[in-house]
């Protein structure tokens, strides 16, 4: 495949170089070449994209999603977390098996369509929607959450067969709900299947202030520092919210080279209380990565939306506008997010030798004036502006049919 | 014209009715009849929107901004207000009229493709720009801001030619800057034509907490207080951004029906520090609009996005999901701002005998799943999803495009 003159190709490589009129040529699923006039006769597959009118750009990944709820939009607007989850439990619990795997297509069209190209999705039937997302040409990271320890031998026995499959878009994730909802045994299981097979387990932490009192009273450490303790953080962990947290415990998370994923629009719709320490997290040099959360707290799986939020929302806090630039904003939702789901040898920049994953914006429509192209696309583009979708290689989206 | 089998209809009637399978006829300019089953025949100039795959509902109503600054997006992000004030204005000194004019046009298109049907803009070349208006067929709220004295004969010429043309698409306003940048003589005339005129005096008031200190140290008052003191203070007076309000100014607000424009994109953009005490305003009962601002602190003319951040903002700000409401964000956006304006008797709801300015929403794309209209429409929908834009009972966007 070809990406034709390219007006303005975003690379999110190690110089967050900007080129312009520049081709891509893309050989079986990977990016071979990037150089101005590249002939076509290069271009095995005669696939062309023709980017003259287009910013060319990495697609967003998506650190933390839940698509088998999309049916489920809108159902639970205005409750705070613990209602909420007493509500929509209750709506999941309905659900079956068809539905769920026919939420998930629904999710992956809707997110896809506007521009993410990797999602970490976890939910219920793991083994059914990796092969819907293998099916469709979506890379995904999947973790079905583990609550007992009876579920343990079925995630190990997920996580060993997608890891035999190299070829699989599917990387697999372990995961467990969060500290109040497991217990003890059930968080270390995920420590150890996490580090026999050296993929990541995955915990919501800090999402309410309840879960602090909570942890505190129970176990007498806040809850970092309880995780710590259990031999839970290194860099295969990865931590979802993170709002309520001391500066010690981010510490602990930059020491321990844990990752994690801000969702700030969820956590805003849900009013969770507090904002997340984003910039202490960044001074610290903690990966962070942008996750939608589902639909029912979002409402959108539009990535967009986190990349324009997430530069208001603590510019704002801080009542400083030089906080976050659209550069920083830009790298959670590419580079940086790539790391979180440690995939950043595979995806996340434009680069040669990396997998291509790579969207297309058309300038013509919603980019006018483009004084400065990233400004344009944090502070302007929605998911809606979104062109063309190539994943792995292949083109998923096109003029924006899925 | 017909607006047929709406699935949908959020009509922003009183009762807030939410009418599904309904035609709307409009005459001329008016909605003459909302029933099932309109004939055609009633249907004079046989124009038809088809809507059984469509939302429709009021167009929005944009309570501040400044379009002749279009040519002006990207250029000064991540900068504090007073600094951003001194580097946007160097920039716009360079704007010759024709750019100004071209920059205003290139606005409207951006607006009105998003769904925005009244908009209230405030720039140089008031005349020009009111006649561009009407051109393009866009209801709109004009006024030049008035810096001294000099300028005052200029407003008044402007005001009476736009009050003679009663089928006029263009409401004149008089506009100061704020109080800082405003000396009191200016103020004062300001008010005698308004009153004069019954017409709207707008003002930039509260935007950061500097103005309160230098209006305290000059005047001895709070900002709302020192307005109240010349007589600014009715139900003809229009402040903008109020961020920095203290609850005995906002009890000043409501006593003397002053109205507010929330511009939550551009403060938190700024950084302008606080949070506008909307539910408190709210709560005294302060009619409130959303404005989008200029695009060099939004940086869109997209009011979808306004009503998805005004209750994300302020559910966070007050840590509690409940305080705001999608229906409440909607009015804001539709009947309230129409008060704003003083334009309610004429917009804001579909209604008979109101004017026809509706916007369709397809409910195919980006709509899906619809278990709650309001809900997606606050929480999911972007000007890009708007299909149809009727102004003044005449199509100016059709299938996107203007």
């Amino acid at each position: 495949m070809l990406i034709k003159n390219c007006r303005y190709l975003l690379t999110q490589n190690k110089n967050r170089d900007v080129l312009e009129n520049v081709d891509i040529l893309i050989m079986d699923n990977l990016i071979a070449r990037i150089a101005e006039n590249i002939h076509e006769k290069e271009n095995n597959d005669k696939v062309i994209i023709f980017a003259e009118n287009k910013i060319v750009m990495p697609g967003l990944i998506n650190t933390h999603t839940h698509l088998g709820m999309h049916s489920l939009k809108g159902i639970c607007d205005d409750k705070e977390l613990h209602e909420w989850l007493d509500k929509v439990t209750t709506e999941e619990k309905k659900l079956t098996k068809e539905q769920v795997l026919q939420n998930t297509e629904n999710g992956i069209k809707e997110a896809v369509r506007f521009g993410t190209t990797t999602i970490y999705d976890s939910y219920k039937y793991a083994l059914e929607r990796a092969e819907l997302f293998q099916r469709l040409g979506v890379r995904a990271c999947i973790s079905e959450t583990v609550h007992s320890l009876q579920n343990i031998p079925k995630a190990e026995q997920f996580v060993e067969m997608l890891l035999q499959d190299k070829k699989h878009l599917v990387t697999p994730i372990i995961a467990a709900h969060a500290i109040f909802s497991t217990n003890e045994d059930v968080l270390k299981a995920i420590i150890d299947l996490s580090e026999k097979y050296n993929v990541i387990r995955r915990l919501h932490l800090g999402e309410t202030r309840r879960e602090r009192f909570e942890v505190q009273q129970k176990t007498g450490k806040l809850p970092v520092e309880y995780l710590h303790s259990l031999g839970f953080l290194n860099e295969r962990a990865l931590l979802v919210h993170c709002i309520w947290l001391t500066k010690g415990e981010i510490k602990l998370l930059a020491k321990t080279q844990t990752k994690v994923s801000h969702n700030p629009i969820s956590n805003m719709k849900l009013a969770s209380g507090g904002i997340m320490p984003l910039i202490e997290i960044m001074e610290e040099g903690v990966v962070i990565g942008l996750g939608t959360d589902s639909v029912v707290s979002n409402n959108n799986l539009d990535l967009f939306e986190e990349l324009k939020i997430t530069p208001l929302l603590h510019k704002q806090y801080r009542w400083d506008p030089k906080v976050i630039t659209p550069q920083e904003a830009l790298d959670f939702a590419t580079i940086d997010g790539a790391k979180v789901l440690m995939l950043d040898k595979e995806i996340g920049s434009i680069e040669v030798g990396k997998k291509a994953d790579i969207i297309t914006i058309d300038i013509a429509q919603h980019m006018i004036p483009l004084n400065n192209v990233l400004s344009n696309i944090v502070y302007c583009a929605n998911g809606n502006d979104v062109c063309d979708v190539v994943i792995d290689g292949k083109i998923i989206v096109k003029d924006k049919q899925f």
